[in-house]
């Protein structure tokens, strides 16, 4: 990477949020929806600007400027372009929050929380709190669209960015329902190929190939190059689901333990399969029991931890992990980039593994 | 309106479901998500394909003919925009329903409840049906979308399309934000004003205004032209809506007594406040007192029925429809619209009249 794209790198997240927190000022008016509507748009705004990774925004303009685009990081329709993906991010939290009844996303209360909380004691507060926040997602994904269509960049580009932005949104949603529907089903029910097509719908998608490719396509690249990007994405989405995977294990087993309703509720984890897969038909029953939600208590947490560190699942995904980055290295070397594009690719990977390593990708 | 004109409009419904059906089947591999997802698409298609009115593909096609568009209505890009109408109320329907919780959508169960039956006697099958049916319901919204994206019309049309659709959802979703909230507070509470622009954002937006400016946009006209039409369509919305409260109250007296949960579960309609705004004081406190969720029994349905039957609601709402028509005929004749125009938006009008006359607009 070249000193001068390192410093616009640097600079980068600093621009993002100033053009952020303006963005929702500057369109305060077109959202003035009248006195009932005036919190909601406050708590959007506060909602976008936490403090997140920025890990998709970051990723389209790092991709952008990798394959060649000129426009510098202050160009508005640029920021509006990375901005797009944060406000689709945002969109696709608010709606798995409701969905997985989380209480608590970067630090403070989720969406419908918040909403929730402002109702006070009334009656039924946490659907009404559920409600708006499907609503205000909608609402959101809708002002992402927007935001990518009413950029500068050549009509035939914006509506190919168009496209493959709504693409990605239907696959995230597929793997949303995947993600579901597997929490539905007996562990010995759900196969690894399943749970692999889920993390790579569900969040490679709209995390690393978005971000990549759109900025790539803006940037001028051609179609043959994106695919290419897309299919060297695919391994790198995973090897960073599995390192959440991981993550959430050591959060479960220490000191943070709220993680473990994603467990009781259910939610199919590489982990919990292949640790399946490792164990006796004994200790799979066991597996099974203490997953089933009828079992939810202390003394089942402490026996899927015990399983699941028997089975030696731990050790095994992070060999596959590993492998899944060296299979992307392999890749990238027998790529058609160009050796500084292959550099750009491979600095953006270990920026991202760099900064996920604690907290994952959300 | 011409002799063919109307030959046209006659044979548009059987065009139309044609086309809804192909879409579906074509589409199906562009959704092959897998087995998991595969009953979904058939859910999907055949909740999409379900006899509705067509009542936004039908204005669509007419507003554009009326305005001069010289496609024929089997002409596939204008079918898909129409088409696009029809899976944004999709969308909007299977929402809605999660929100309020409806078993019921044109005579067959509802998304979720199709989702939740087919789960059988699973723990947690109705919250797992209305997760699911909130993702389905985004994976339509991108649907719909990419239908109005992926026409033929010059780039600059579509993409005044494409930003007027986009307004449109923001402004369904605080119409419903609206809702939702407006259903928490006391009848006394709420503003006839509130009232109102609800059911403008809520309904008329995308159920009118979108089919109607869309129409008229793909045909050629001009933007004062469009800003006209968006005026006029205002009162029309809301004597629609009005007419739908007057139905529902119909219902709710007669033998199908389903939509009492509307009112019971705080639903606050035009009828209601208008109701409350002319009883006296002790029957103000008896109509908030059978409106609040404690007071859920037969006894206070026949109490509010008399309440509103007393008040002289029913009466005072009619002459405000029939005034909203009125002064929309008023506008009709003062605007700039040639002659032709002005009979295609009246016959336009009094068809959708006609076709809603018992069932409202849904």
């Amino acid at each position: 990477m070249s000193p001068t794209l390192r410093t616009e790198l640097q600079q980068a997240p600093s621009i993002f949020e100033g053009f952020l927190a303006r963005f929702f000022q500057e369109n305060a008016e077109r959202y003035a929806y009248g006195e009932l509507f005036e919190p909601l748009y406050l708590d959007m705004t506060e909602f976008v600007a936490r403090r997140g990774k920025r890990i998709r925004p970051m990723l389209f303009l790092g991709s952008y400027r990798i394959f060649g685009g000129e426009r510098l990081f202050d160009d508005s329709s640029l920021l509006r372009s990375a901005l797009s993906l944060e406000l689709l991010h945002a969109f696709i939290l608010i709606h798995d929050d409701v969905i997985d009844q989380s209480e608590r996303r970067r630090g403070l209360p989720t969406f419908h929380k918040l909403v929730e909380e402002r109702l006070g004691k009334l009656d039924g507060a946490a659907r009404v709190g559920g409600n708006v926040a499907v609503v205000v997602g909608d609402i959101l994904f809708a002002m992402a669209l927007d935001t990518l269509r009413s950029t500068d960049f050549p009509r035939e580009l914006r509506d190919a960015a168009l496209s493959h932005f709504l693409r990605y949104i239907s696959d995230t949603g597929a793997g949303e329902v995947y993600d579901i529907l597997l929490g539905t089903r007996d562990i010995a029910r759900v196969e690894e190929a399943d749970i692999t097509r889920m993390y790579t719908l569900k969040t490679t998608r709209y995390t690393f190939e978005a971000p990549l490719v759109l900025g790539a396509l803006l940037a001028g690249a051609n179609a043959e190059l994106l695919q290419e990007l897309a299919e060297l994405i695919e391994p790198v989405g995973l090897a960073f689901q599995i390192q959440n995977d991981l993550i959430e294990y050591h959060q479960f087993k220490g000191v943070d333990r709220l993680r473990q309703t994603d467990i009781l509720e259910g939610k199919k984890t590489l982990l919990l399969r292949v640790a399946y897969d490792h164990l006796d038909d004994l200790d799979r029953s066991f597996l099974q029991l203490c997953l089933s939600t009828r079992a939810s208590n202390d003394a089942s947490i402490s026996k899927i931890e015990q399983l699941i560190d028997k089975s030696g699942a731990v050790g095994l995904l992070t060999q596959r992990m590993e492998g899944l980055f060296q299979k992307a290295e392999a890749a990238l070397k027998a790529s058609s980039f160009t050796p500084e594009q292959g550099d750009g690719l491979r600095e953006a990977f270990s920026s991202v593994r760099q900064q996920t390593q604690h907290t994952g990708t959300q």
